[in-house]
């Protein structure tokens, strides 16, 4: 056990080096030449460009000393953006983030308050206040913890009544939260202006009819069961190996360019380059000219792929995004069973264009199963046996290992310092590296079960990460023994002997988690705003590769919040909260610090930094909301196993139903709530729609649904770059007033413009183009006598 | 252990029963004076009726000696109707439960072959085949079970190769089943003439707005919110006190029509009765002036009711029925959330008018919540501890007790004779009194939770009653003591002790299980036949209280098939066949003979006697089929249990396997089928539409609508009758051509003249039905419009 004083010295290392991280961002930062890595979200709006200076120092370095005065003033700056400025500004999925650290501090800031009254007294003594006494500072820390009451003793009743107050306070609180979240989405999406996702539904599982393509049958299928409000449709194309070969051009293109510069700056050397495996051997050959030729070579596959795409039948997913002319009809499809067999014909709302994840669309349902039932098999292994194939390369990478394989470093990794040094390290790395790789793997996990979409392959992971940490880093750090010896002794054990031995060990494992989230979150949170990474990643980017700003922009590559490594690690500080609320109230300061810090600094780069890649309209909620709801009904049952410990089982019929009423609060939750998150009330739909006809009555909106989901990589490769760098261009977007130089039907839609900007020639598919047309302008036309209908009505 | 030869007198002891209570009822069934009994469903649907004999004898006892010796022949006339007819003559959910009985068969009776053939020639020998010695009849029957085989025997992957087989094949036959009655549930849907509920939606959780009445909120929202499908609507009115006082008149009614009788046969003594409680005490007054008085009072009462009903807007509850004018447009309001708070506006299918449950339709959703998780505590609780309060009731009811409230009866309790016997039965006398009301409790509960459909009701009932048969007569009859005493032991026993526990157990109670089998099942079967109970009422009833045609249809009182009993009950077979399938194989044929005999006894019923109160159109399968496969997963682990005790340990992995897969498999067909159970898909739709289009486009749905969803109390009291009974009066049928002594529009609806036919006068509400008239005629204009937009597309 430690002191308070130890601590307290692990608390100052950790503050001294959080504060060491703010004061390098704080300088950092006001040198011009970093302004892209800190504010990159305003070079992506459009609100900040290059600063112009006549010096050229002073476009480096910031000479003006008096900025240097105010180096904090980053904090003040990130509360002053209004939280409706900040949806419109980053979205309201960053919005709805922060809100989880107020949630912490919301819930916790109380509970500390209530604990320190009222459990740390009772803990200390009879309940006496002597708690300010001298001695208490340096005595051991479970003095304060519930370690420190008798058995039998009545004043665990004080316990469990904290426990009760704490669960109907967070309940409150989750309710109130997800009551604000639930009509902030709805304002959200009520307020967005007409975007294609929302009159578009995306069709999974077209059955294939032997003589007819899979256009026309949607097109039949839809025309028969959505006649009135059935607009047209987008077929999906199979264009994963049509989007390999654009990534392999734009690589050598970039050679290209990189040695054509070469040759400009020193002309009298033209580079050369071998043409063997990797350059390495071969005949000798003008680098110029090689890439120049091999880029033909890629130009004439692209363009026969290009065909076979659009004319092979095969390269035709079973799947099509059907767009209606309302809310109403998207809205109706998106919720209704469509077919006899209920797995044919899978509608649900289509995600945004950005948000798609191409390479699953084409998945068929009874491979979902499959999908979806191996991967749960392995994320269960991974959770659990993770540590055998760690071990097995522990065990490999030794000294010995290594001596085998660089004889020539045996001298030096025999020295003592470097082998003891080895020693220590050798063995942590194959754990580090599986950690560091851990979101990577639960990502491709994600992606073979075969979500659609970026926003739900991120929640998806998140709740895979989740249950990692807390199998392997909470339960994992309070019970002995690896993971497998966990779950070997709990399956031999009695269902109550569980939260009993987990919670006995609970109050001695508080120091530990104490340094955890000094360490994790109060400097890893410092860490975060620094950006250490991504700053050295463009500094050696602009050096090397950037030319035009373009280059600058991709350079940039500001990222997106990681939801499925953020949202995890956060809701773990939940469960130790709740867990230790009641048990060992002396950790709350520290968690509410750490929430107090993170939203300061996830609000900074929220404003400042980060570019969502998509926009799900806060879609994460109801998993956050699950999950701090198990978080407290772990703790009760935690506590109730450390209440029989301590002999008090008269108490355990109380602190039954607490999990009982818990889970009843979350049923209610679900279905008062989720719904929001899952369907589009036909009422909103309604509204919408009439907004849209008393403001705009005269837009034409085909042109804009039949391209807005074409695979970005058939509309052009400048597209494809900025979709594959996660920017929005607005594509989706259905303006208010046409624009003038867009045609609006027939084959020349603004996608041929677009094209014939800078990047290759590409052939446009032109025959569905204008059948969809046809087809949308019936069905427009029709949409208008039906409007005069409901008008008359 | 019982040998082959105590299970041999057994099965001879029940096979007599069952044989008697057989010649009984080839007997009865065959006198005329039965007939109605016997042949009840034939008279209800107007086949048969009253037959006349000139003899007077021959109207009662059946003189042709022939038919006496082809007394068995019900058995094979049972068979001669086709499925496609059952299911015109009894509906689905007959045909449905049917085939519960031939899955049995289908799943059993390979399993059955394939356990003879492999497990007891390896059971009983080292896999030789003296299995048909002389000898094995006399041994013990376990040496024909998995008991016989050693531990650590390699025999043991015989058996686990066989419960492989056994999954599989029962997964299969799962399959192809739920895919038979999936696919008739969509035939029969889509066969069925045009009936109310198809196009009829019942809306929940209407909010209240000042100022406006319900119907006008409804009015209005469907108005905007689905302006071209909406038709009308019916209120619901809050008619629960109205039938009260109508049940109350109904019996008054009765004793004045005995009285008067008693009054014709014997007119020089007319009856007289006290006016006090129960007509114990008091003046003494003429019965027939007293309930004349008394029924003229409830005449005047039901007036103000009546009028009070209509006229109070809290008498209107918040909800109502809203019909379309398409199946398109009701298929796509039941499935869509409508409102931008998810607990308003909750839509779901209509039940048929038949089966709805009146008195629930007015639980606002938080009550809803609450109700359930009461419901499920006190099913636990009831579950668990239903022993405790009936081993206190046993404690009082014994011969002491008996004894202090009967002194006078004491002499005769002493005689050892009478007294050994009341020792022996007043203490079982409570249990029983508690399984017989068992139904009726679950019934209640399940009302209380809150459920609109007397379908949704029993089948809700039945899972309570599947819960209560596994835990407390499977399990309870393989381990030993109480249910609470297991519940205790379980929570103390490690999660692998569990089925290792209950497995060891399994082959020792073979024996109790085909007693089970033989007098629950088997004469069992025969009592349900013979239908003893209902042969008395009728025959009470006919002598007592018949006087007109309506009320011998009143005596016969068929009733429906007892789902909420039958379904678990027989489920609990399948469980046994699963569980010993492996172990001790010789339980199967008798298994095997139930579900024969079953199947005969349900398709003799189901022809001739039951009369479904409602039709789900098998609404049950999904339930059916998740407890079929539950019952299998628990096979898997209790076998998995039983082999860990024979320390074939390295067997688990290979067991484990199957659990999984078998969840999979359910996941699979639950998302695979169950849409056709739940919701009602958009293509169907169209096509009903379209064909209803072709063939009768100038039908005028709208009476029809705007009365079937009335409450059946508030249109006449002999309808209100009807209902009582189950008895269907087609009212919810739309017929294909107006019948022309039946005014469509205005205030005479069809149910006033129903009303003059001879119950009491009741005020009818013009007003609504005027305002709806005008309504939907309005909708219908607008509809044929629409039609012919359609038609013209």
């Amino acid at each position: 056990m430690a002191s308070l004083g130890d601590i307290g010295v692990s608390a100052l290392i950790n503050i001294i080096t959080a504060f060491a991280f703010l004061i390098a961002f704080a300088l950092l930062r006001i040198q011009p030449i970093n302004d892209r890595v800190y504010f990159s979200k305003w070079y992506i709006s459009g609100a900040r460009t290059s600063p112009r200076h006549d010096n050229i120092v002073s476009r480096f370095v910031n000479l003006d000393c008096k900025t240097y005065l105010s180096f904090l003033n980053w904090m003040p700056q990130a509360l002053r953006m209004k939280e409706p400025e900040i949806i419109q500004h980053a979205g309201l999925d960053s919005a709805a983030f922060l809100r989880i650290y107020l949630l912490g501090l919301k819930i916790f800031g109380p509970a500390a308050i209530v604990a320190f009254l009222v459990l740390i007294p009772v803990n200390v003594s009879g309940g006496m206040l002597f708690f300010f006494s001298r001695e208490l500072v340096t005595r051991d820390i479970d003095k304060l913890s519930i370690s420190n009451v008798r058995e039998k003793s009545p004043k665990l009743f004080a316990h469990i009544s904290v426990m009760y107050l704490f669960t109907f306070w967070s309940c409150y609180m989750l309710y109130k939260e997800y009551d604000v979240v639930a009509s902030m989405r709805l304002n959200f999406l009520a307020s967005k202006s007409r975007r294609v996702e929302q009159f578009t539904v995306l069709v999974k599982n077209v059955p294939r009819i032997p003589g007819r393509s899979v256009s026309n049958t949607v097109d039949c299928f839809f025309k028969k069961n959505h006649s009135t409000h059935y607009l047209c449709h987008q077929v999906v194309y199979n264009a994963n190996k049509y989007a390999r070969v654009v990534r392999k051009r734009q690589k050598l293109q970039n050679r290209l360019d990189y040695n054509r510069l070469k040759f400009e700056r020193h002309p009298e050397k033209p580079p050369t380059r071998k043409t063997g495996f990797l350059g390495l051997w071969g005949e000798k050959v003008g680098s110029i000219e090689y890439y120049q030729k091999k880029i033909k070579e890629l130009d004439e596959k692209l363009t026969t792929e290009h065909h076979k795409i659009l004319n092979d039948p095969k390269r035709i997913m079973p799947a099509a995004f059907v767009s209606f002319n309302s809310r109403w009809g998207a809205a109706v499809c998106a919720q209704t069973q469509q077919s006899k067999n209920p797995i044919l014909w899978l509608t649900d709302w289509a995600p945004e264009p950005r948000d798609i994840y191409w390479k699953n669309l084409a998945i068929p349902f009874v491979s979902l199963s499959i999908r979806k039932l191996v991967i749960s098999l392995a994320v269960f292994t991974l959770v659990f046996f993770y540590i055998i194939p760690i071990a097995f390369v522990q065990s490999l990478a030794n000294l010995e290992g290594l001596e085998k394989v660089v004889p020539f470093l045996r001298p030096v990794i025999e020295l003592n310092f470097i082998k003891s040094f080895l020693q220590g390290f050798l063995p942590g790395l194959a754990l580090k590296i599986f950690l560091w790789l851990l979101p990577g793997i639960l990502m491709t996990m994600s992606k073979i079960e075969g979500h659609v979409a970026f926003s739900v392959l991120e929640t998806s992971t998140a709740s895979k990460y989740y249950f990692f940490m807390l199998v392997n880093v909470f339960l994992g750090s309070i019970a002995t023994g690896t993971a497998i010896e966990q779950l070997q002794s709990f399956l031999h054990e009695s269902p109550t002997q569980i939260p009993r031995t987990i919670g006995v060990a609970i109050p001695m494992k508080a120091t530990f988690f104490i340094t955890y989230i000094m360490v994790d979150g109060w400097a890893g949170m410092a860490g975060e705003i620094l950006r250490l990474k991504p700053l050295i990643m463009f500094h050696l980017k602009s050096m090397l590769l950037v030319k035009t700003d373009r280059d600058k922009t991709k350079a940039m590559n500001p990222k997106s919040i990681d939801f499925p490594e953020a949202i995890p690690s956060l809701q773990l500080y939940f469960l130790m909260g709740a867990v230790y609320a009641v048990v060992t109230p002396v950790l709350l300061p520290f968690i509410l610090i750490f929430f107090a810090f993170a939203f300061f600094v996830y609000r900074h780069q929220v404003i400042n930094v980060y570019n969502q890649r998509y926009e799900s309209a806060a879609a994460f909620w109801p998993h956050v909301h699950t999950r701090i709801v198990a978080s407290l009904m772990i703790s009760q049952l935690l506590l109730m196993g450390l209440l029989s410990t301590k002999k008090a089982v008269n108490s355990t019929p109380l602190l039954i139903v607490l999990p009982v009423l818990t889970l009843t609060f979350h049923k209610y939750c679900k279905s008062r709530f989720e719904p929001a998150f899952r369907k589009y009330p036909l009422e909103e739909a309604v509204e919408k729609d009439a907004q849209d006809e008393g403001s705009e009555p005269t837009v034409d909106i085909i042109p804009y649904m039949c391209e807005a989901y074409l695979h970005p990589v058939l509309r052009s490769i400048e597209e494809f770059e900025l979709f594959e760098l996660g920017i929005d261009n607005n594509q989706s977007h259905i303006p208010n007033q046409q624009l003038p130089t867009k045609p609006v039907s027939g084959s020349h839609s603004p996608i041929s413009e677009q094209e014939n900007k800078g990047s290759p020639k590409m052939q446009q598919h032109v025959e569905v183009a204008v059948e969809q047309h046809q087809t949308a302008h019936t069905c427009h036309h029709k949409k208008s006598t039906l409007n005069m209908d409901v008008t008359h009505y």
